[in-house]
């Protein structure tokens, strides 16, 4: 009887099955995955690697009762799909559909909000010890990827889960690829792991092992310690995780669903903290992903508005500076594809650093070689620097050095969701002594800006979305100074834009109103000379920006107008006080009344 | 000839010393460095700890040509001493006098900023990368405790060190403390070897092989290779390290002098990154720092005024909570003492938590614990506090968590200086989404408002400095109200005051003039109802807070009075856009003009 696989919604369903038609659902799940990516855009490669995984887990846990915490949660979607969400599946990352990423609001089978990297094993702990101190019965699994434990905060867990000794279960997803190629020490152990030439044998050893037992039996427990006396002599095993505490099994071969299930079966019965280790091919079954997973790692949607690209713009410009100014490194956060550097490192693979996931790491590596006398610029989504707050506070403001942040995907970022908006970097920027902070309005003008942090001695941001939609014509860059658009001394409104999203705005305004236009492209310093000319009684000062409200551009500006005795009026179009969770960037605008009409409705009721 | 040792102020004072004479001058050192700290206040266990380290290394590398990078750099003062900085080291920490941490601005010696844990390792990399880029002969060597281990930064620099091979020593100084009692994984691992049974065997070997070779030889190296693989054996060897690509010495004794100065004039030749294990005690020398190094570690100057300490208040309750209400939890990292939770640690081992110099994962551990129906409070520093950013943002607040961070050391901080100054946390917490704020003036109050956080089902942070001079009678808390301390209807002057440094200095200007007198305790939200009946024509509205200017009380306070269609008048009293190194609160306070007779001012020049 052929097994209809589109009725397997739930964990309950699932476990009625025999083990011998999971792989059919698999399959099923995969080809799923693939035509709703396709359409949709999403994480195509990490989520075709961790199907059997995923079914595995959900064979011998069961959720919600039990906890399992994806990492990142890109590589969530069988789970998704297996927990009630099957239709909903369709409307993944669109607007009030399924987030990309583990959402509580959604499913109580998702058990912790999720985006950033490397929070896996804090939640794991935190709810371990929930359950320990309120007495329930709730098995814990963690799934993190190779790329994630690059990450300090992973370890910091590792470091307490080890001393705590609850019984975690923490999957260490081996694809040997964070989302660009895979970097580092623990990068290179896992490798040596990985290709021991006794990794073949010993799979046999595990087999023999776990293949005289059967699957639900008591026995295993003991044979399995045993084997693992074994195997650690056979593998050199994975010594660094035993010396935390932590029990260590594997690698397995993850795209082997009976043998996931065994081995889960069996380490769920461990009191203490388990390591299980994987092997998956990133994109396992889709042949253009497993050749080109970074490529893969992150697909648009078809028919997503392109535009014209600020990352691309940024990597070009570097490669060339770099080849007349031999002081520029480019540092990179596990994101080489994702922030443009792809042709940097291929061009100066000498001054190319890719540090992984570990921003903390990054700003201060960036701090000390400015201050040996290097010029770094460290490209990082701005939602993924929040790691790095304390160093460029304390590693690079307070010294003053000149590390040049290049603040990628800041604003409303769309479809990745709530977890990556980037609306917070103003906020968290411009409080900083000795930062300068600037915005640019398009691909033209990041170049000028570019240029000009050759020549800049001090801390800088950068702060850009990934793309732009007009090329304007713009005059010098001068520090501190702003750049009027469009000026009309008939006019008493001024509309100070921070970026090319806010200027398209206001320029969308002005075809109806003619209205004196700012590209304020410096957030930090403001334009004081400037501000001090429109301060004047009947004049509106209108600020728009792609950044929360408290602490952003135009509060900024209101402080300075009302530091001066404020004569003129002030309304400031930024976000609101709430996370955005709209899935495109202009109805998250819009959702926050950064409009052409509200310039337009502000203008007329402050005249 | 008796050496004078009061006239070793430089390296190259030093070099000319025999090594016999090092012993007599660490002696010396240590005298002073009691002397100062008991007059000045500072970290003494540490710095005992670390003076024949500090000597050895000055004896075998050359400053400033060579980088000697102290993590935390509270253990400098030895360095400071034989640096130049033998006379102003009398000054230590007070205003206009040395800092207690590495300054650049003090001494070429210097080779970064420091203050905060877990640098010094991606500091390292990134001069050592300067180094190779622009061809300079420079030793790097990093110095770090076995606590600042615990943070996931120096993991992350660990794992690029490992994999970037540039030739960096790195001295792991082990004494089993960080500030509070070493927790984790890694710390029993380190106590692992250093309690060895073959420890003292291993020594022996050591010494054996070093004494048959002239200090300053060559063929040593070699010697030391081969000893490498015999210590490996005898000790097992430090493998966590070595699986990271790093070369591993030790561990040795790091009060030998004669034998640290062997180590790194051999470790210097070697091309790759290694660590040197050395065993110290903290507070060596002195017997009261050694049998209670914790709290040695920080001192507080002679006649440093004490008052009432806001951390002792959080420690009383939250034990009397937890023995109630069976949900608290309390998290410190490696804060213990400082942050008042010694009592807890007692009374509730089991629901005390410290995770080690670890706020990332301290952070999203407490977000787990509160999603799992427990009742976390974390117990931080300010400015330690900034560690775990991204995890308020992505853990905590998008989830909406009920997580209690009770925020010490907001505001100026005194003798600690620039590195320690908790004056950014409003404007790094106010912008966050689901965030309440609220500000204790004295330790009634803050009671309160713990007894209003144990009902309050949402992320909170409750900010205040070390302690409080004058307690006040108090109305009940409610959620988004003020409360008004002083009010005369014939006064158009209203002073909103965050915190009791700013109401103490509210109630000094109203002894010469009657003023309306408001305690924000609620930063976020705002009491809007209060400040739409005092939004009017003629009234003026003052400011107070102990925060940077930029994202802060003022600016939110001003913000929302724009928006409501401003009729009064607005000045903000907050710290200026610099960082503040005043080694003292009140002339921290002073210099950004944070004053009452400022307020007076302001309220005439208003008028």
């Amino acid at each position: 009887m052929t097994v209809d696989y589109d009725k397997i919604t739930t964990p309950s369903d699932l476990k009625r099955l025999n083990i011998s038609e999971l792989d059919g659902l698999c399959a099923k799940l995969r080809e799923r995955i693939i035509n709703v990516v396709e359409k949709n855009g999403g994480h195509l490669a990490s989520n075709l690697g961790t199907v059997e995984l995923t079914v595995a887990l959900h064979y011998v846990y069961d959720c919600p009762k039990d906890k399992i915490i994806f990492d990142v949660g890109h590589q969530s979607y069988t789970h998704k799909i297996l927990t009630g969400r099957s239709e909903a599946f369709s409307g993944l990352r669109q607007n009030g559909g399924l987030s990309g990423f583990p959402k509580p609001e959604e499913s109580d089978c998702d058990a912790f909000t999720a985006g950033h990297a490397s929070t896996s094993l804090s939640v794991a702990l935190g709810l371990a010890e929930a359950a320990r101190q309120l007495g329930s019965d709730t098995d814990i699994v963690a799934v993190i990827g190779d790329g994630a434990l690059t990450g300090g905060m992973a370890y910091e867990a590792l470091n307490a889960i080890g001393s705590e000794g609850l019984p975690i279960t923490i999957v260490l997803n081996d694809n040997n690829m964070s989302i660009s190629k895979n970097v580092g020490a623990m990068s290179k152990y896992l490798t040596r792991l990985r290709v021991s030439k006794k990794y073949v044998g010993m799979k046999n050893e595990i087999k023999r092992a776990v293949s005289i037992i059967p699957i639900f039996g008591d026995g295993i427990l003991h044979v399995m310690d045993k084997s693992k006396v074994l195997l650690k002599r056979i593998v050199l095993s994975n010594k660094m995780f035993e010396e935390m505490g932590i029990s260590y099994y594997g690698p397995f071969d993850g795209h082997n669903v009976r043998e996931l299930i065994r081995t889960f079966n069996q380490v769920k019965k461990k009191r203490g903290p388990s390591i299980v280790h994987i092997i998956t091919d990133k994109g396992h079954g889709l042949k253009s992903a497993v050749t080109d997973p970074e490529h893969s790692h992150g697909i648009s949607s078809v028919g997503a508005m392109s535009g014209n690209d600020f990352s691309k713009d940024l990597g070009d410009f570097l490669s060339e500076a770099a080849s007349r100014d031999n002081r520029v490194m480019a540092v990179t956060a596990a994101m080489a594809i994702g922030t443009g550097l792809e042709k940097f490192a291929i061009s100066h693979p000498d001054r190319f650093k890719d540090v992984g996931i570990a921003e903390e790491h990054a700003v201060t590596y960036c701090a000390a070689m400015a201050a040996g006398g290097l010029k770094p610029y460290f490209a990082v989504y701005s939602t993924f620097l929040q790691r790095g707050f304390d160093q460029i506070v304390h590693d690079v403001c307070i010294g003053n050095h000149a590390v040049t942040f290049c603040v990628d995907r800041a604003g409303v970022v769309g479809a990745d969701g709530v977890t990556h908006q980037g609306v917070f970097d103003l906020s968290y920027l411009l409080p900083i002594p000795n930062m300068t902070v600037m915005c640019p309005t398009d691909g033209k003008e990041f170049r000028s800006m570019l240029e000009f942090s050759l020549l800049f001695d001090g801390p800088l941001a950068i702060r850009y979305p990934k793309s732009y939609e007009n090329v304007r014509e713009h005059k010098e860059i001068v520090y501190g100074k702003w750049e009027v658009m469009s000026a009309h001394k008939e006019s008493k409104v001024f509309v100070l834009c921070e970026g090319g999203r806010a200027l398209d705005i206001a320029f969308k305004s002005g075809e109806q109103k003619k209205l004196n236009i700012v590209n304020a492209r410096f957030v930090k310093p403001l334009d004081t000379e400037y501000l001090d000319g429109i301060n004047k009684k009947g004049n509106i000062v209108i600020t728009v920006e792609d950044n929360i409200r408290l602490g952003g551009f135009g509060m900024s500006v209101l402080g300075y107008l009302n530091s001066r005795g404020m004569q003129c009026k002030c309304a400031i179009l930024a976000h609101d006080d709430v996370f955005i969770d709209d899935r495109d960037i202009s109805s998250s605008l819009a959702g926050s009344g950064i409009t052409a009409e509200n310039i337009i409705n502000i203008a007329k009721s402050l005249e």
